[in-house]
């Protein structure tokens, strides 16, 4: 029997357990081996990792520590009695290995590593062994099963809503947050819309950091019911829905790995649409040379995976494949992209064009999902709907409603970026000028970003600003210039 | 400018860096996301898992803690100024998407990945991908490049011998200790026979294991060449060796996830004996129904892989196809095996004869490697040395030189399985008994482990004991209890 105490470490979702190298309890093995425990006391095992400590402070020899998640899983008082011992490994691991060799799973195989993921047992290793194991080959309808694994049933629902819609991108364009309009359009049109939203995977920002700038977004099931009734439309974490925590789990991972496949996009976002109850679907693919889906082919291939397991869940989707060619609208980062979304629904000159197009073709494909819409109507209403604005209306209630929040700061470490020659720009390396963002400090800080001053098309002059990197720490700063050294992702021809 | 400060935490092979909340230095972001970070001010960046801590008393604002491991590699002192970053993730990752998306990688991307394990640059969750990733499929020649990479021309040499000989098992058969055997005949016959063996990786025991109930295995490659020189054998821990650290942070990996594929074993097993300069290496594929290679079809896949990479690596390897239909000898778990052991050495009459007759087979390949001896003539001087006690006086030379250990104990508390019914034991499961022995603790304490008292053929009557389960704590004891009362692993006819 061992004292249980709590160690305030934040591990992130991995569960640790603290033994003395003497511990009373359990004779640890001090070799260079992970070891899974089980700690027993609690309503149910917990798992956690081993990890040996030296030092009484933080754990005597008549104590077992936990971290801050595995503490607050166990659900005892410090102090309370438990016991410890070897965790067997999940039976699912076995599944893993069956599909390592090439094997299809079934759905109930899906169900039981994902319960096993719910559960904590199994480690961020684990979780990397499933998910690179199912990256390398999986079929549509290991797609589906995965899905209705991460959902498991459990899916707001929508008295006396016949549709309820939502829109997602599948990423990979720098700028591109249409989302926040046309859930403004959508709202003021009278459809309810509630835009379940990710902060930043590999990316400058998530939907949810930008919207962050300018309202709350952590909001748990019972309050979003609440904003929808009152607005039709809100913009949530969705991570702070009690339904997607398996979802945040495993992204959390993709994240730290940094190697996200498609077919996995997939699954997350369908799950977390199941899992908000919407309906009615629209799926944004952008595809570039430069963006995260590189041909059309590639792109009709996951608008297929995307449409079967749509029909298997009963979502209706509406897959459009959209031009990724260049980051879409100036800003990239959250505090820009922001800046970019008001200036579009103020009607203001200096809005960002592509950005407002693309928002308002993809809002009237949403519209359209209204039966009482005639078919070919969508853009024209959501255009009447953006310039008489009555979408600024509709985003500034929801604001209110969710909670304004006190303006982030743009960076105010600044540098211009000039061309070095005259000419027409040719092409934006989408990929190039993320990742200037990102070592900029985008993906931490949201005032961090890149101000894109020129797109494709344009004419410049020799010593024109091209665009404006901003960061908040001198560290980011550093790295972000000497990238932007070595290749600043803009291409100028010649010809004028 | 952070403050280091030693945290007497051993996370194994991960490297952790502790920050506290508020740290002075850097704006933690308390969401769940997993962070690699990179430490400046000692000779080279260190690479570490951020986990952010609320409680002065173990890390402070104004302080950078490290865990054991993190520390010894920055090897700086406390106190020292540091600074800290956000660590790009490093470019070898982009080779294990490749090998995801059904790719073959090239020699120099196998060893960009090696080197980044080797410098820690790679989290548990990135070696974790790159073993799941090149699990799924591995050509011969990628097999090659890994184990080459593994190695990074690292290894021992040995002055005036033509010839350095080892003998190594793919594994997957409980008990079955021939090498500690085979060592002591070919070090008695006089080639040298730097063994080099591993700890349990998913069995009761590793050779490691067994032997270091009789001598100590952990000594450098200076002494190991000392030990040849002197006694001709001698059994080390392969992790021992200065030039085998990335073997061992890979294993630490495998035997965490419980998946392990045969070409890594492959992989590592000829890295470590490339690395031990052994020129000349028998190896036994043990293959039975119950065993890890379930077929001979999948064992002469494995012969043709290892022939392969034998031939490119330059080391001349005998691969030898043996019966793994049940657990050979009668211990398993490192202090029985022991036992088993002295007593063939000894010439015991009541030594297990099916692991005397195959260690003496091995032995006699093994001796063949020596251009003086006639071909087919192995067997017969192996059996030779074995009966007149030259082997058992080897074998007490290598543990003296060595450093006899004291005995470890039996676990005293046991319990006898019994035949159910009178008849034949049709078949012993492999697999079965190893889980039951892990479960008693065998993996974790020497002690600990299954004496096999019947075997495959034996004619039992109702009521005999089949085996003896011994255990050194009652949690262990109860795990392997209640495994045995769902199958016991034998299987028995009621012919007679």
């Amino acid at each position: 029997m061992l004292s249980l105490k709590y160690i305030a470490i934040n591990s992130f979702n991995e569960n640790v357990v603290y033994l003395h190298k003497d511990c009373d309890a359990y004779k640890v093995d001090d070799t260079n081996s992970i070891v899974k425990m089980e700690i027993h006391g609690g309503a149910s095992p917990l798992f956690a990792f081993l990890e040996i400590v030296d030092d009484e402070n933080i754990v005597a020899a008549d104590e077992l520590g936990l971290n801050k998640s595995a503490f607050e899983m166990l659900n005892l008082p410090e102090g309370a009695k438990v016991t410890v011992s070897l965790a067997n490994p999940p039976q699912s691991i076995a599944y893993i290995k069956r599909k390592m060799e090439g094997n299809i799973l079934s759905s109930s195989e899906y169900s039981g590593i994902i319960k096993d993921i719910a559960t904590k047992r199994y480690s961020n290793m684990d979780i990397t062994s499933f998910l690179v194991a199912t990256g390398s080959f999986i079929t549509p309808q290991e797609v589906s099963s995965m899905t209705e694994a991460l959902v498991d049933g459990n899916t707001l629902t929508w008295d006396n809503e016949s549709i309820v819609v939502d829109h997602h991108c599948l990423g990979g364009v720098p700028g591109n947050k249409t989302d926040i309009i046309i859930t403004a359009i959508v709202a003021a049109y009278g459809l309810p819309i509630p835009k379940t939203s990710a902060r930043s995977l590999t990316s400058c920002a998530g939907v949810a950091d930008t919207f962050s700038v300018l309202a709350n977004v952590n909001f748990d099931d019972i309050k979003l019911k609440q904003l929808i009734k009152e607005n039709r439309g809100a913009i949530v974490d969705y991570t702070s829905l009690p339904t997607t925590t398996t979802c945040k789990i495993i992204s959390s991972v993709e994240r730290s790995l940094g190697i996200i496949k498609h077919e996995h996009i997939i699954s997350s976002i369908l799950a977390i649409k199941l899992a908000a109850g919407v309906t009615h679907l629209v799926i944004d693919i952008p595809v570039g040379p430069t963006a995260r889906i590189k041909s059309t082919k590639e792109a009709l291939r996951l608008r297929k995976i995307i449409e079967h397991v749509s029909d298997l869940l009963l979502i209706e989707t509406d897959v459009v494949i959209t031009d990724g060619s260049e980051p879409i609208g100036n800003g990239v980062g959250a505090v820009l992209e922001a800046r970019d979304i008001m200036k579009i629904l103020r009607n203001k000159e200096d809005a960002p064009q592509d950005l407002r197009e693309k928002s308002l073709f993809l809002a009237g494909r949403v519209l359209e999902f209204d039966p009482k819409l005639r078919g070919g109507q969508g853009y024209r209403v959501a255009k009447e709907i953006l310039t008489s604005g009555r979408a600024l209306e509709a985003l500034n209630r929801i604001i209110y409603a969710q909670g304004k929040t006190s303006q982030a700061q743009l960076g105010h470490l600044t540098r211009d970026i000039v061309a070095n020659k005259s000419g027409v720009i040719e092409a934006i390396d989408n990929y190039r000028i993320n990742e200037i963002g990102v070592l900029a400090g985008a993906a931490q800080h949201h005032g961090a970003g890149i101000d894109l001053l020129k797109k494709v098309g344009d004419r410049v002059e020799r010593g024109d600003v091209l665009y404006r990197i901003h960061s908040l720490n001198s560290n980011d700063f550093a790295f972000a210039n000497s990238a932007v050294n070595n290749n600043n992702g803009y291409e100028i021809s010649s010809r004028r």
